[in-house]
């Protein structure tokens, strides 16, 4: 059964604390899973939260500590001696957690907890994970798995196997390396459970040896995708060599997913921060405000380009009536072209596609919509009896409008790639507002060709 | 090593396929894993694309069907009998996969493949998953898993286990019922390993009671949030009195949080379907038109509302100098604040927070924003010396525009949710074009104050 956080619960829990009554805190948490404990701890204040992490028992305290809010694990840290991260806390968690908490350190914090780390051997795989450069699959590993060799029976193979996998928390697969430590195979945990342990069947004979791997520098995003393609629960990463030396799971790829759509979403919403709605909002605005001010400077230009037009404006202000709709349909053709475009390279479906093929397809959208979208507000503009000059320049301006947005939101994603920047900026206020400016320039243009010929 | 397809083997297989030289095509497939032979079925022609796969042997046909795009499976589907489907299909995969096969047949079809099978259990594990409504753990779930009884030895345990084991893939997992099918707990394939094979050790007293279960019709979205919680790779699923079902694995979960994240950045970038950049134009117009017809009528509305201010504009043409940079930032601010609320509800980082204390802290950011933006915008008027009237006016409309676009902003998506309606429809076209509206609206009213006060 999973647990349900209710408000009374929480206020036992606060009674608790508030009256140090430390056996009672301690037993409504007995038999909680760490992230329950977690998304209490998460809601409490920052005293009671340090309070009730310290009742912990130190290995239940370390998975809680992972499952925390970032905001309130850094507290947490901050208020934790070194000796009390590496003794309660690292000696109990797997190597790519243990990075991951290193990493959230100042840094002569780390150098002394490294220090206090008294196996040698974790040290060393520390060290190593934290030079691994973020969003590489180095930096995503944990160094703990089970190996064996190729020319091992399989009865030694399991006493080794045994032995290892006290270490290791969750086993999924069983690897196969060579006498250089080189990965040659996998051995699926169903294979050795239900083959006999003979002492002349060698690993090599029923081992794997079809198996996907990837480099220490693969980028995390060529991680995620070859997990899924491949419905992995786990990938091996190997070095320049082919040398084995970690391997990834699932849950933390999960959790590279949920943080990628997130940002996606994120620059296709204007903010440019990974805030949340419990963030301050003062950290609220400096994910937001960088963003309004782009759209301001924008809306900035387009007032200078109306501007030049203050003389026809005065004659007929008609021509003011249509700016917000041709402004705002580009705006929002931009937007979709783009957003085709960064699924389509974030799901590969575009590799191998080339350019002048993309912008063909998108025009052919592009120009059914124009034509479909320009008839339409033709005849809205006949039947709300507006001047034959106004309802040509809305129309044709439309038209043009809708071309050239879909042309622009398809080229900015794929120039924002070439340039190493996040494609999905494509799909914010910059490209919108961008846009939006050449809309009206567009309007404008038309509008002035317009009523030359019907003065 | 993971396979990377390029454009010359591609030409090779279409080759093979032109020149009817099926062993060559065969030996080209033959090291493949299912999803890059997948992968290069979707980039060849229909009749390609069936001649290809008729040549795979049943089993890894089977595998292929699943990794193909939905576009060639359902052309796929649609090329096969029902004879083929259910014996060199169905037969071969997952019960979960099979149900999902089945989704794609037109009813009649379905009924004569179910008809066809023979296997009587799968045949009711079929017609049982079918029943599941889409969008629930039953639907999601498959029927394939090892469980053993609270009251059996570990010795007769691992016999049991070891013959149902044969019919599951992947065994990560071994479910502990009572003699009434009731999910008591799990043994950990490691655990089960490592334990010697003892007839007087029972199963009850070396499992794990503390499982994590959900039932047949809980919301997927649940699905998805407790395995994150929990790390989980896959999760049991139980009826009404608790009885074991069956399972969900962490790769159909991976599958639903792609969809998802791809629902939501779709709806935030105004495109109603699941398209791609691969889907033909008259595809793509259908996914996209129906937003842009929501823009052109607000759009029409502006112009309606503009329209009112007709004679203020021929005496003050500047007045339409800022329409686009109010509409805009109305529009921005208000993504903004429907996108941290959606971001809330789907974390659920907002369960329990009331909606006061909600749109009290959106408040606090709008005014600081508002603020910043207004006063900004006022020294920008200064400097390019517009007249007092309109500095007043945009700086004053800007402020409340931004207000009033916050609380549209959060209100919006938190009565969505309420009306059971996706609530990242929010940050998409429509409600940015309400917010056009509103602002234009209030930039009028606001101008024809200040025209009053500043004549």
């Amino acid at each position: 059964m999973s647990f349900e956080l209710t408000k009374p619960f929480l206020e036992s829990i606060r009674e608790g604390v508030a009256d140090g009554r430390d056996s009672v805190v301690q037993e409504l948490l007995s038999e909680l899973h760490p992230a329950d404990i977690a998304a209490i701890i998460d809601r409490l204040s920052d005293e009671e939260a340090v309070y009730v992490f310290r009742l912990l028992e130190a290995e239940e305290a370390a998975d809680v500590l992972l499952d925390l809010d970032d905001d309130t694990r850094e507290d947490m840290l901050a208020s934790l001696t070194s000796k009390e991260i590496a003794e309660d806390v690292l000696e109990h968690i797997d190597s790519d957690d243990a990075a991951d908490v290193m990493s959230e350190l100042p840094e002569e914090k780390q150098r002394e907890v490294i220090a206090l780390l008294e196996d040698q051997e974790q040290r060393e795989d520390l060290e190593e994970l934290l030079t691994y450069p973020e969003g590489t699959a180095g930096a995503l590993m944990a160094k703990e798995l089970v190996q064996v060799r190729t020319d091992w029976s399989v009865a030694r193979a399991i006493v080794e196997m045994r032995r290892q996998a006290k270490e290791v928390d969750d086993v999924y697969t069983v690897y196969v390396v060579d006498r250089e430590d080189r990965l040659e195979g996998v051995l699926p945990l169903k294979e050795l459970l239900f083959s006999s342990e003979s002492t002349r069947t060698l690993i090599k004979h029923i081992c794997d040896t079809d198996v996907v791997s990837v480099k220490a520098d693969t980028d995390v995003e060529e991680v995620v995708s070859l997990m899924k393609k491949y419905d992995a629960v786990v990938l091996p990463v190997v070095d320049d060599l082919d040398r084995l030396i970690g391997r990834i799971t699932v849950d933390d790829v999960m959790d590279v997913m949920t943080e990628e759509a997130t940002e996606d979403y994120q620059l296709a919403s204007g903010i440019s921060e990974d805030v949340d709605a419990t963030d301050s909002p003062i950290v609220q605005l400096r994910a937001r405000l960088p963003w309004l001010l782009i759209g301001l400077a924008g809306g900035i230009l387009s007032s200078q380009v109306i501007a030049q037009y203050e003389e026809a404006l005065r004659i007929d202000p008609t021509m003011a009536f249509f700016m917000p709709l041709i402004a705002a349909t580009a705006g929002n053709v931009g937007v979709q072209s783009s957003a085709i475009v960064v699924q389509g390279l974030a799901a590969g479906t575009l590799d191998g596609v080339n350019l002048f093929a993309r912008l063909w397809k998108e025009l052919r959208v592009a120009v059914l919509t124009a034509l479909i979208c320009g008839v339409l507000i033709f005849l809205v503009n006949l039947a709300l009896q507006q001047s034959q000059a106004l309802s040509y320049t809305v129309s044709i301006a439309l038209f043009t409008v809708i071309l050239t947005a879909a042309m622009f939101g398809t080229l900015i994603p794929l120039l924002l790639e070439q340039l190493k920047i996040d494609p999905a900026m494509a799909t914010g206020p910059f490209v919108t507002t961008l846009n939006d400016i050449s809309g009206l320039l567009t309007y404008f243009t038309v509008a002035h060709l317009m009523y030359e010929v019907f003065p």
